[in-house]
Formats: C-alpha cells, sequence, structure tokens
C-alpha cells in the first residue's frame, strides 16, 4: 500500500483537525465536571503538526518496536493524548472511553497510565518524571541503534512538556545529561504558555528557558505554537540537528474559550457548557460534543495509517537479517534473557558455597552483574558518580555522546534523573537497565522508584551502603529507615541478601521479575559466607527459609535476620544452643516473596510458639508483622553516627550478646 | 576593643594560614586512614581570603544570630570546615577533636554534623542540600532585614560548593530560585576542579556551569581560586552586587600531594605518610604532624576574634531597640512563639466542636495555619505551585525579589529546594518555616525531610490529598505507601487528623516541637466532624485515643483508624454494637507519640484480649505491631486508580462492612 501523503494537508483542514482535539477535551472534561484543559487546547496545533506530518507511528500495531516514542510529561493534560490517540485510530482509546474520562475503568484516566498497546508509553502526572523517561527512551534507541543499525532501531522521542517539568530538579537534570549524551532524536515541545496552576510563571522564575537549554548544548527554536506550519517546520530543523532539541512554542493555554485562554484559570478551572458553547462559536465547530465530522477524522485516521508501510517495512528488514541477529533482535524485543544466564548465575552460587566466598557484598553484585553483562549486551548500567565503590563497571564501556554502542552510563551526580531514564528505557523495551547508587541516596530517586512500581517496569535498582556498616562516613550516609520504606512500597521486590549465595539468588529473582521492579541491596563490608553447603534451590525465591534448624529438641527461638546480620544471629544461635537451647535462624532476602507464600510454610519457617527475635541494622519498623505479640528486636531506633563498624554496631547493641538476651527474656 | 586589621596580613603569612588547613586537613585524614582531602587542599586559599578578609563571624559567640552563615556544602570535605573552626578558635573543635576526625564521639565526624555552637550551621553529605539550606538561610536572612531593618539582621551566607552539587536536581533548582529571589547576600564558592569521584567532570557534564548561573540571574565571576587576593578581590565585588553571586574558584584537587594533585584519586584516595611528607616538603612546611607554629595560628586566631567586636555591637543595638520590638526580635531569636497562639488554637477547636465543622481538611489546615500566621509574622510558608489547592496562602504576601518582607514562597514546581530551604531558614533560626505540597510528592523532599529528622530542625511539612480520597486524579496522586514510609523515618512526627478538632491538637502539637520534623497530612476531601464534645485537653498528644468506648458490656471489638478512616470505623461500630458487640473506635493520629505512652496506657487503648481491625486508605506495612497476631486490616494493597473517591472506597473495599467482616470473623 501508498502511505497516505498527510503533508500535503490544506491548511485549513489541518487547523480543524487541531480544533478537533480541542473540542474532544472540553466536552470530555465537561462531562467528567474536571480535568485540565490548558495543555489540550494551548497544544493542538503543535500535537497536530507532530502527528500528521512527521510521527513514526502505527495504531494498527502501537507495541511496534522502532515507533517513535511520545511522552506527554505535562500528564494532567492528559487529554490531549487521549484525543490523538483516538482520533488516529487507536482502538483501545474509543469514543466511549473518551466519554468516560477519569471514570473508573476507563483507558482515560486523569492521567495517562502506562498501556503501550494504547499507545500510551509511560505513566506521567508527577512533573519531571515524563522528560526523563523520554530521555531514558533515547538513550535506549541511540543504544539499539549504534549496535544494532538503523535497519533495527531508527526513531525519535518527543515530549510535550510544561513549565513544571522543567522546574523540578529532575527535569533540569534531564535537561543537563542529554545535552551531554548528544541525545539527536530527542526533541521537547515546551508549552510557553506563561502560567502555571498558582498564576504567572513569573512568580517563580525569571531565567530565560531557552537560553538555559542552550547552555546545555541543546539545539534551541522557539515558534508561535499556534502555527501549524512553523511549528512543522521547527520539528523538520530539530530532525536535521544532530544536538537534542528544544522548541519553545510561545502559546495561549486554554486557547478558544473566551473566559479561560490566556489565564490562570485556563490550567484546570471547571468548565460548563457555557464555556464549550462559546468556544464552538468562535471556532465555528457546529458539532454536537463527542461528534467528530467525517472530513475531520478522516484525515486523522490517514495519519494512523501512514505509519502501517513503515511497521511492515520494518518488520521486513528484521526477517531478513541473518539468523543469529534476527534471534538476538528478537529477544531483546521480547525482553527474554540469553541462553545461559541461569547457568552462569547457578555456577557463581556453586563457587561463592564451595569457596565460602566472602567478600565485599557490593563487590559479590558487580561480579554478577559482569557475568550476566558479558552474556547479554543489552544491560545498561547507570550509576551517580560512584563508579569505583560500587564497582558495577567493570569491562563496561561508557555511553557517551561519541559513542553511544557503550552500556555504562555515566549519570554525573544526579540520582534522580538516573532512575527516570531507566525506567524510560525499560518503558522503551530493548534494553535492560539497572541504576546503581549509595541505599542513603535512594531517596533521591525515590519518585522515579514509586513510577517504576506503579507502571509495573522490570528496572534493577541496584544498592551500595545498605547500613551502618559504612561506618566513618556517618549518619548521613547510613540508611536506617530506608529497607522499611521500600517494603513499604506495593510492587517493589525489597531483596537484601546475606552472603554471595544469597546475591546469586537474589540476582536471578531480579533478573526473572517482568512485572515490576527490584531493589537489589548489598552491604559495603565483607560478608562472611553463611550458605557453605551448595543446593541447587534458589531458596531465596520463597523470601525466607530457615537457614539453621534448632538442634537438640523441639525449636524453641526463632531468630529472624537479613544482610550482614546473619552472622550476629547465627553467633546467638550457636550461644543458645550451646546453652541447651534450640534454637533455629531464619534468613528474610525478600518481605514480599515470603508474604506471598502460603500460610503452612510461613508458620513453618517463623516457628509457631517459639521466642521470636529480629536482628537488622535498621529500624523496627515492619517487623513486627513477623515477631508478633511478645516478640524481640535488636536493631537501630534512630539515625547513626560516625565511626568504626564494629564500634557502631557495639555502641547500637546490635550484638549477639543482645539477641541472646532478648531471645532468654522471652523463654 | 578595636578589630584586628587581618586586611593587612602579608601574602606570604596568608598563604601560610592556607597551608596550615592543608596540613591539619592531611594529617588528620591520614591518621583515620580514610576522608576525603579534595576539597581542604583545593579550596585551602578560598576559605582563607573569605575567614580572613571578610567573614563576620565570633568564635566566642558562635549563635550570634547576625552572625555570616558558611555551608560547606561538599560535606565529604569536612576536615575544611574542621580546621577552620579549629584555627580560628572554636572551642568544640578542638586540636584533639581534629586528631580523633571520624572517630566515635568526636565532633569532627565523617560529614559535617548541624551542631551551631560548634560552629557546624547544617549537617551536610548527600550533595545538593548545603546550597539549598544557604538559600534558605539567605531567605531568612533576607526577611529578617526586610521586616526588622539592618540593625536586627545585616549578614550574608556563603557555601563551598562541588560539581556534586552543581549536578544534582536540588542544586538546580536552587540556583533558579535563588536567582528569581535576587539573594544578593548569598555566595557560592564553586570548586571547580573538574574532578568528580568517577573521574573527569568531561565523563558526565559539557555545559558551561558558569553561564548557567548567569541564565538564572546570577552575578559570575571567575577567579585562580589558589590566589588568596583574587578571590578576596572577587568577594568584596560579590558583596557589592545586588544579585547572587558565583565565584567560580578554578582549583586544582588535592593540591599540594604531588601524588594526587589534579588526579582522580585526589578525591579521596587513601593518604599514606610519604603523601603527607611529600607535601611537607613540597610546601616547605617543617612542623610536625597537628604541630600548627604560632606565627601561623596566631593571625588564624585574630581573624576569630575580629569579629567580637560586632557580635557586641549587635547585642548592645538589640538592647536599645524600642522594648516591643526588643522583645519580639528576642522572642524570634530563641525560637518562642507568640502569646496567645494557644488560646487561639484552643478557640478554633472549641468553635469545631460546637459546630461539627465539616470542610475539606486541608482548608481546615490553612484556617488554622492563618490563625498562626496572624499572630506570628516569622511563619514563613513555602509552596510548590499549589497555591489554590492547598490553600496555605490566604492573607499573606509574597516574598519576591521586590519585597523580601513577605511570608509566602512561591517556590515553583520544585518540591525538593522548598524542603532543603524550609531546613535552612529552620537552622538559621529567627523564622518558622512550613513547606506544604500534596503528599503524593513529599517523595521528592524526601532527602531533605530526612536531613531535617537527622538534624533535628522544627520544620513542619503541611501535605494536602492523602489518599485515594482525591479520586480522578488517579493513582501518581493517590499516596498508599507514603504514610509508612514517613512512619519508618526516626525523628518524624506523622500527624494525621481526623476532623477539624484533632487538625488544631495536631498543629498544637507540631509548633511546640523543637526538636524535630513534623508532617501535618490533611485530605483534600471534607472530613465530617467526629470529635463534637470539646474537651480542653490535647488528646492527639498521647498519639491515641479511645474516641468512641465499647457500650453495652465489656470491650470485645477495637477499631482502629486514622485521618479519613475514622468515619468509617465510627459506622462499623454502629453495626456492631447494633448486633450487641460493645465496640470502641480509636483514633491515632500520631503512632510515634502512641508508642512514647507508658505500656498501660497503650494496652488499655488497644484493648487487651479484643478483636482488633485497623482502617486506613493506605498500606497495611507498620499496622502489624498494633493488631497483634491476630489482627485484622481494610485498607489498600496496591496503587489506586482513577476514578470518584466513592467509586474507590468500594472497589478497594475499605467500607463499614468489611471492618464488621474482619470483626466478626475474629470474635
Amino acid at each position: 500500500m501508498s502511505t497516505p501523503d498527510t503533508t500535503a494537508l490544506p491548511a485549513d483542514t489541518l487547523q480543524r483537525m487541531a480544533d478537533a482535539i480541542r473540542f474532544l477535551a472540553v466536552d470530555a472534561i465537561e462531562r467528567a465536571t474536571e480535568g485540565h484543559q490548558g495543555v489540550p487546547l494551548g497544544m493542538a496545533e503543535i500535537a497536530t503538526a507532530l502527528y500528521a506530518h512527521h510521527l513514526k507511528f502505527d495504531p494498527a500495531n502501537p507495541t511496534w518496536p522502532d515507533r517513535d516514542r511520545v511522552v506527554l510529561s505535562n500528564g494532567h493534560g492528559s487529554m490531549l493524548l487521549y484525543a490523538l490517540l483516538h482520533l488516529t485510530g487507536h482502538e483501545k482509546i474509543s469514543l466511549e472511553a473518551v466519554k468516560h474520562f477519569r471514570e473508573l475503568g476507563s483507558h482515560c484516566a486523569g492521567h495517562p497510565e502506562y498501556d503501550p498497546a494504547a499507545g500510551i508509553e509511560v505513566t506521567t502526572g508527577p512533573l519531571g518524571q515524563g522528560i526523563a523517561n523520554a530521555l531514558g527512551m533515547a538513550v535506549a534507541e541511540a543504544w539499539l541503534n549504534a549496535r544494532y543499525g538503523a535497519d533495527v532501531a531508527d526513531h525519535s522521542t518527543w515530549a510535550f512538556v510544561g513549565d513544571g517539568c522543567l522546574q523540578e530538579g529532575v527535569g533540569q537534570e534531564a535537561i543537563a545529561l542529554a545535552g551531554h549524551l548528544r541525545l539527536g532524536k530527542l526533541t521537547f515541545f515546551w508549552d510557553d504558555n506563561r502560567i502555571t496552576d498558582d498564576g504567572s510563571t513569573d512568580l517563580s522564575i525569571s531565567e530565560d528557558v531557552a537560553e538555559r537549554f542552550r547552555v546545555a548544548g541543546w539545539h534551541v527554536q522557539a515558534v508561535d505554537g499556534h502555527d501549524i506550519a512553523a511549528v512543522s517546520a521547527a520539528i523538520a530543523a530539530a530532525k536535521a540537528d544532530p544536538r537534542p532539541s528544544l522548541i519553545a512554542c510561545r502559546t495561549i493555554i486554554a486557547r478558544g474559550i473566551p473566559r479561560l485562554e490566556g489565564q490562570r484559570g485556563g490550567h484546570s478551572a471547571r468548565l460548563f457548557k457555557e464555556d464549550t458553547d462559546a468556544m464552538r462559536a468562535r471556532l465555528n465547530w457546529s458539532h454536537a460534543p463527542f461528534v467528530i465530522p467525517d472530513d475531520v477524522l478522516e484525515p486523522w485516521r490517514q495519519t494512523g495509517v501512514a505509519g502501517r508501510a513503515e511497521s511492515r517495512a520494518w518488520a521486513e528488514r528484521i526477517a531478513a537479517l541473518p539468523a543469529d541477529r534476527r534471534a538476538e533482535v528478537a529477544r531483546l524485543f521480547e525482553g527474554r534473557m540469553a541462553e545461559g544466564w541461569r547457568d552462569a548465575l547457578a555456577a557463581f552460587k556453586q563457587r561463592a558455597a564451595d569457596e565460602a566466598l566472602a567478600q565485599p557484598a557490593i563487590q559479590t553484585s558487580g561480579d554478577i552483574a559482569a557475568l550476566l553483562c558479558a552474556l547479554m549486551p543489552e544491560i545498561l548500567v547507570g550509576c551517580a558518580d560512584l563508579e569505583a565503590p560500587t564497582n558495577h563497571k567493570r569491562t563496561l564501556s561508557a555511553f557517551t555522546a561519541r559513542d553511544q554502542s557503550g552500556s555504562y552510563i555515566h549519570c554525573g551526580v544526579r540520582e534522580h534523573v538516573m532512575g527516570s531514564m531507566a525506567n524510560g528505557m525499560a518503558a522503551h523495551g530493548g534494553v535492560n537497565p539497572l541504576a546503581v547508587t549509595y541505599l542513603a541516596f535512594s531517596d533521591y530517586e525515590r519518585p522515579a522508584m514509586r513510577m517504576a512500581a506503579l507502571m509495573g517496569l522490570p528496572v534493577k535498582f541496584v544498592f551500595s551502603h545498605d547500613s551502618i556498616g559504612i561506618g566513618k562516613n556517618g549518619p548521613t550516609h547510613q540508611p536506617v529507615e530506608i529497607l522499611a520504606s521500600l517494603r513499604a512500597m506495593p510492587n517493589m521486590l525489597t531483596l537484601r541478601p546475606a552472603d554471595a549465595v544469597e546475591a546469586a539468588e537474589c540476582w536471578e529473582i531480579a533478573m526473572d521479575r517482568r512485572d515490576g521492579p527490584s531493589s537489589l541491596i548489598f552491604a559495603r563490608q565483607t560478608l562472611p559466607s553463611v550458605r557453605r553447603a551448595h543446593v541447587a534451590d534458589n531458596l531465596s525465591r520463597r523470601g525466607a527459609y530457615v537457614l539453621a534448624e534448632a538442634e537438640g529438641g523441639e525449636r524453641r527461638v526463632t531468630l529472624l535476620a537479613t544482610g550482614s546480620e546473619l552472622p550476629i544471629a547465627l553467633d546467638a544461635r550457636d550461644r543458645l544452643q550451646a546453652d541447651g537451647i534450640p534454637t533455629a535462624v531464619v534468613s528474610m532476602p525478600c518481605w514480599e516473596l515470603f508474604d506471598a507464600q502460603p500460610p503452612d510454610y510461613r508458620a513453618a519457617v517463623l516457628g509457631t510458639g517459639t521466642a521470636r527475635v529480629a536482628v537488622e541494622a535498621a529500624v523496627r519498623f515492619g517487623w513486627d508483622r513477623y515477631l508478633g505479640d511478645n516478640g524481640g528486636f535488636v536493631g537501630m531506633e534512630g539515625f547513626g553516627a560516625s565511626g568504626p563498624a564494629d564500634a557502631l554496631y557495639e555502641k547500637f547493641g546490635i550484638t549477639a550478646a543482645a539477641v541472646v538476651a532478648q531471645a532468654r527474656a522471652r523463654l
């Protein structure tokens, strides 16, 4: 079939196409009695220029890997996206769905919710996340392009961006890093409407935003955002430039509604029938609510079918690849692991058990990651300026402006964008992102981790320096509450292995997981081996298991521990056993997996009727679930201190003697 | 007394003063076997220029309110600060303390830990926090100066800043906002050494940092950071300019150590005796470790006594103020509340009970804040572009570049710097900061909240939109795990009031608190009155209390709830009572306060031997502490959804019927 030539559409048709976005948006928002009209009314022409003349997409095959990616970073303007997806013919965004905007069960939720099959590339809403996701998508594309050629990946990433996204720190980090990495296929459309929720942008910003992008190495253009031809020309220029592009689109918020356009209320003031009537009169639109006339719908649908030829051509190019290359590309886009990865982990695990491997836990994680990276080039590692202490670079070459085939991204001291771009990479597909930093700095990327959990993206968040065990750097660098805060997050697996064997098991769990993120948490210090008898089973997969059963009679005490505190629990067990008290030690690398086990298993592990004491160099919060009414806890009650690790464990009473005392008090 | 004229010091004396910083730093780091020499060696001349010629400080009176503030934002370079504090004669930073750098109990911790009496203005370490704190300090000074005149406050804020601080999003937010607010007495010394922990800054940044500041409206100078006279001249120019100033100091990391200077290892590679010996030879320094010769120590001590006259003059000016003004200034700097504040809250509380006040919870919080702000002008409210929906502006005028006497700071969509600047304001003193945003966005400022908790600063973090009760904006805007993550944080009071009466009580608790931050958490939706019988006692002060006791017999069921779920618990109680099951409802606005109650009180409230069910529109994580072995929970198991609030409560089963069923299953 031939591609319809939507570039030849007459200007008045294009304008009516833009107005169709406007009316779908306001009709849905009026019906819902709430929503944000500012964005769809202000960016209708921009979106029309993009979709009608430039965007590579195929609504009949919305998950085609080589499609352009579109991110609505100003996610509150969700009706812009829904209108576009409906008009271009994305099945899941039906007219019914649009009519039920913001109602329970509609695909048209208050903010866009990740659903690639519907054309929604990422969940957006918390400002700044979307553009950082877009950066990650552009990295994924650039890497695939550099590694596998333009036949496999050659597409652009486009983001609709509001003032808020650019004020957010994560947005500023994205600007700096995208310019530095020279991601030439990334383009932002800035909705320069001079209005935020509070009122004029003058209230909170006085810098020249365009100039800020230029400083960061971006290609910058400024256009009238309501001039479709001008926006289209700017898009063409953006595509031709090797730098990332900002198209600063001067717009009028809520354009079309006399009462609200250019006003603070344009952002999200409630719309009434008088408003939509007035807009109909102003724009000469005689159609009833939700009615799009054929002479407007048809050209929109043509833009949607234009990409079909391209998606088919891509499939043909892939089919024509040599068999091994074709298989690898298929594996990448299906998100499958490379053959042999599980064997490699198993071999590592066996060696770790046989040799009683004892080394800094984060080094073990680095060893494992290196094994996996050697098998799977698509593992892209981002790190926030901690290459040496977090130990996950090894043989990887850097992804740079000059060489985008590298697998290690120096993110700079920018944890937040590191996490958000990992989300974008995972949403893009074809790559398998890790993000590495110290656990204490996980708070900096927590908004991104929440989005990964919400979207169900298989991002691996790797953390080092996981407790007071780091010692002298002091309480700023010593997490005490962060394990709890991660365990509290729905759909986040929090894995804290105790030694190299558990590390291999936890990595296997994280790599297997396809429907959500994992936090892999490692100590900086050396962890002795606690799993010296090799078993093929992944014991960590059940979340918790009996590491050392009670001996010499029925179990009277159950000691629970994770990570670096297992040796303390084992020492305490030795002392209790020596006193004739049968004591078991349970290792609990992952609470979430344990909670999902059958009740019988959980009861058997925790030991019904036994005295229970948990030991973890962190706060008690959350542990009571396993301790029951009379359990004991040995851990932290507040923040840490600066001093040698041994002295800190002693100072805070996290010792075998304390565990023994707590257990004895409960017998 | 006359001020010693340290401006007349010969250049070679000044250079030896700078070298004294170097040697104290490397001797301490060598002894500790770890530390970060890059900053003290690279910034020794900059610090000397500041302290010898410009800084207003009095080591004999380190907490004098009108002192200049110094923030070491690159906190890993802590030995720079300790060397300065010791050399200038701050008692708490003794030579013994320096010798015991990084040892448990030393004032010279791995990173600077907040202790104004020692000269440590804020805790730093997590990058970017310090400069954002400095911004808050500059706001506090500017406000005090604008309101009370230069006789009361007229000082500068200086920050030592590394590349990492400027890469962090929070640092970028600080740059933008400081320029916008035209904080002319704020100066950053950028340690432009072109090296980060990973290696060359080229790895992760390619923008012109100085230009980025210019874009944001800063006064920018570039100097040789090892030229004391040049730095001093730049400081003088910075003071004269009405804009905030960046002094970009080109430096050589680890300058003085032949093996490391200018190298990646200069940052923090381990120092050995050969290194310090080589530095002694290079710099012609013949003194033993930790020995500062008198001809160097004496001029340093003179810089330290120079400010004494100024601190005395300030005290005399304050003493000469009219009595009412003097009393108010004293109140501000002592951090005391204004007379009548408690009565105002009590009156509000009584009215709320009498009228059964039912309105959006965040509006109630705004009402209360307005009462307090009317009595206490020093309450400065920061808000992240949510003026209307968070409702805490009311009659406050804005703090702007033109009028710095305003009390409401439009922070823009920059939650992180909002939190960090609130910390800086609280550390500065004289003002009483609030930071307001949606609860879902608390993650964006969580690193700042952690620092407030760690430092024990009395910042009030106010949050709206606290659950699925917000409805149609969907899961991105619906906190479910955030209550748990805040409750897990040591030294953070997490307050979630159930109605207007509890809101007044919780505000009273937060305002009374001087040794740590509070999170005040409010629903967006209307909360009905549950406390209709006025009692003078602040029942919330005990954290949890029996709101409705069981009737018609011994209590068999205890229902626990917070915030918007109290009405559900009360409804369930009515149903259970109607079926003859004596049921109590416990309101738990603050877990941390409840945990601090005597065991008897806790047991009486929770009801020994009763069936317990908790209801909260959030995850269960943490609740087991109160539920015991067989407790029930009605709440969220994952993220929310987009739809009307009523439909969401129904969808997720957070209903009185579910509470009743859970209770019955436990009888």
